[in-house]
């Protein structure tokens, strides 16, 4: 199989997708900053008040997926017609992480797997922003497409190796 | 130690630094994606022709970098003295992954942390869309800053853990 | 009723409207800033000339609200089909105001008020930003949604209280 | 005095502040949104919730100052060096409203009014998209600049007339 | 045949095109940038290498493209389909250029010359900027489009005057 | 002498200007746009009213000048001082254009050569978007620097080869 991004002259291009119908697509990515227990507490705690860091997190993640298409060269402009981020805390023997997840819905030509993977990275680094000044040695980590529908290259579901 | 990012009420603010100092700062991130074999070798040869993966995400990166202060909610517009993004191929025992690294300078208030993340993770988000094509199942993992200095925080260097 | 920003847990969210057929949607609102007469009349007398205060805020009214899905957090982007600022001068009893209106028009799944509040907040703010030299007491007032058809909320018509 | 947006011609001009020196700017601006009881309450009681309409708003408030000058057309650019945006809630004899407050912060040759502005009008305009479903009656108001320190023009304090 | 740009008044408008059809559309644009002998080596040899200065014009060449909307006042937002930025070196009688041409295409209810002529300017701009530490009279010119099919006003193909 | 866009490995890259001092810089672009007699005749009619062509292509490229850092991958942010854009009419032996100068200036440790130019070309192309319902063989040529003062490289004046 060839990748879709270039022509046959090995130049980037953002492929034509005119002859696609347009389908209902929705894809879900997921990823992880590993935090230490302080930040861990911290965020734990702000999640009680306003203004916390999960917060301004979904909003840069939701904010972030709908200017994929300004961000990834050869990435289509869609409109999305749904986005959400969503978080887990974990706390497992004296790791910590939080996990954010983002699902992108749209009826398009093309997926929305770069909006969903974009709505994860953005939202996880906004984290690292809003915690940096405690602890500088969060790791974003797992950061992959969970599930995908729609399309002509049909479903997908990650398996973890 | 406290969060910065926000005030005494919990609520998010962007920080206030008129009073500091503006100073020489660097930022240096890296972060990775895993891929299959097929992939692996197709960005090998591309990058004997015109217009290959790595090329378009360099240019995605360094685009991303300079946008950082539109994508995260609390981070300070900085002018940008250098940004550069940098790729080495890493394949050890049958697994494949390409490593991104982007280092960024500036001349001011605040660090540039932010911006050598951002750089990192849209240029492994552009490999990923470039790639999708043949293997969705491509992981983002191990982004982090990998050294900073200037500022009064001081100077960081990453330490495996 | 309930918001529909929120999902059950109360999280931000960009809602689903990949099940709400595409109509034609308009919207129409409007706004004021009030402004003194030396600044009224320099506003009248600017616009027998090129370049005039009026033709600025209505190029940035329109270019704003092209951008209302990249500053609204949960608005949906919409590929507008017809966009357009208006103002009128009023001169009442020595208090003097210019009066902007703007109409968006789309087919869409969602509706363009924000988009037709987007226009008008951004075309006075323009008006505030080239007549601040000589006055900085302006004051913006009156900004809501006049009218708007199409969509399942059926339509609306502004009633003053 | 003369509007300084413009030049001999009448043309609209980004003006020269080259010559200008830095200095610390401050400016304060102020707007509310009148709402109704059902909406007033329903943002009360959010707000001890995670993921409010006030947290969107003021993140998206403090998002669209710092794109000021690209939204307003001869608007300069400046690196903000703070920025933040407070809400108060007032209920006077079953009227109800929110009220924003935007201050922002910089170093720079000109003043940050425009940003404080913008920084008020898109909370409110936030605030207003996220209870549209309930009530799209709401209305912004009383949108001005409340206090300015720093600059050649010198400081401003709002006066009611 | 009137402009369609303003309306009855005079007045810059986003010209309403709700009623037009969705057809299928396509633009093609050219341009060129004369060069001296020492950057039209230079470009040629780096064609050889990775990071070229062609592949960053072609990048840049179309994410211009998909932001034109953002940049051209009474341009409409459309979904781009297709983009792509070719090249072709000239030598002539000692005399050098590069030549641009952006091909765009959409199924819309406008076209999308001004995508195509967007994607061919900032080709040859980023041509400029990434040649001009060795010399800085370059010059772009011929820039127009080339062809165009579909819409009410049907195909369009330049003739050399 | 070498490209300063590319590190050693021929990598592009936003070129450290760490070291270099801020100076005082003006850049001065030029460019123009043939048009029929037809288009001609309604810009210079329309130049007696609100709203015509020149107006918002001037509004145009002017803040198009203000986001060249988000559009040439190289190029750094800089906080421009000052920004203008003019046109002048020419018509001889009855071939018509628009001839667009847009003269940018900033305090910062690289030229503004490229700000400048994008606000040409913008300018230009807006006129284009504007005009096309009348006709669409409008070219844009003649698209070079003027003039340049400041920095290490010193000062430039364009030759007429």
């Amino acid at each position: 199989m060839e990748f879709t991004h270039f022509d046959e002259q090995g130049n980037a291009v953002m492929v034509d997708v005119g002859e696609k119908p347009e389908t209902r697509r929705m894809a879900k990515a997921v990823g992880r900053i590993k935090v230490s227990e302080e930040v861990f507490q911290k965020i734990q705690n702000k999640s009680m008040e306003k203004g916390d860091v999960l917060n301004v997190a979904r909003v840069a993640g939701i904010m972030a997926a709908k200017q994929t298409f300004q961000l990834i060269p050869m990435c289509h402009l869609l409109m999305l017609t749904k986005c959400s981020v969503d978080f887990t805390l974990h706390e497992e023997e004296g790791r910590y992480a939080v996990e954010a997840v983002c699902t992108v819905k749209t009826n398009g030509k093309t997926g929305v797997e770069m909006e969903a993977l974009m709505g994860v990275s953005t939202a996880l680094l906004t984290i690292y922003d809003m915690c940096k000044a405690v602890d500088k040695s969060m790791e974003m980590t797992g950061i992959h497409l969970l599930e995908k529908t729609g399309g002509k290259s049909g479903d997908f579901q990650w398996k973890e190796s």
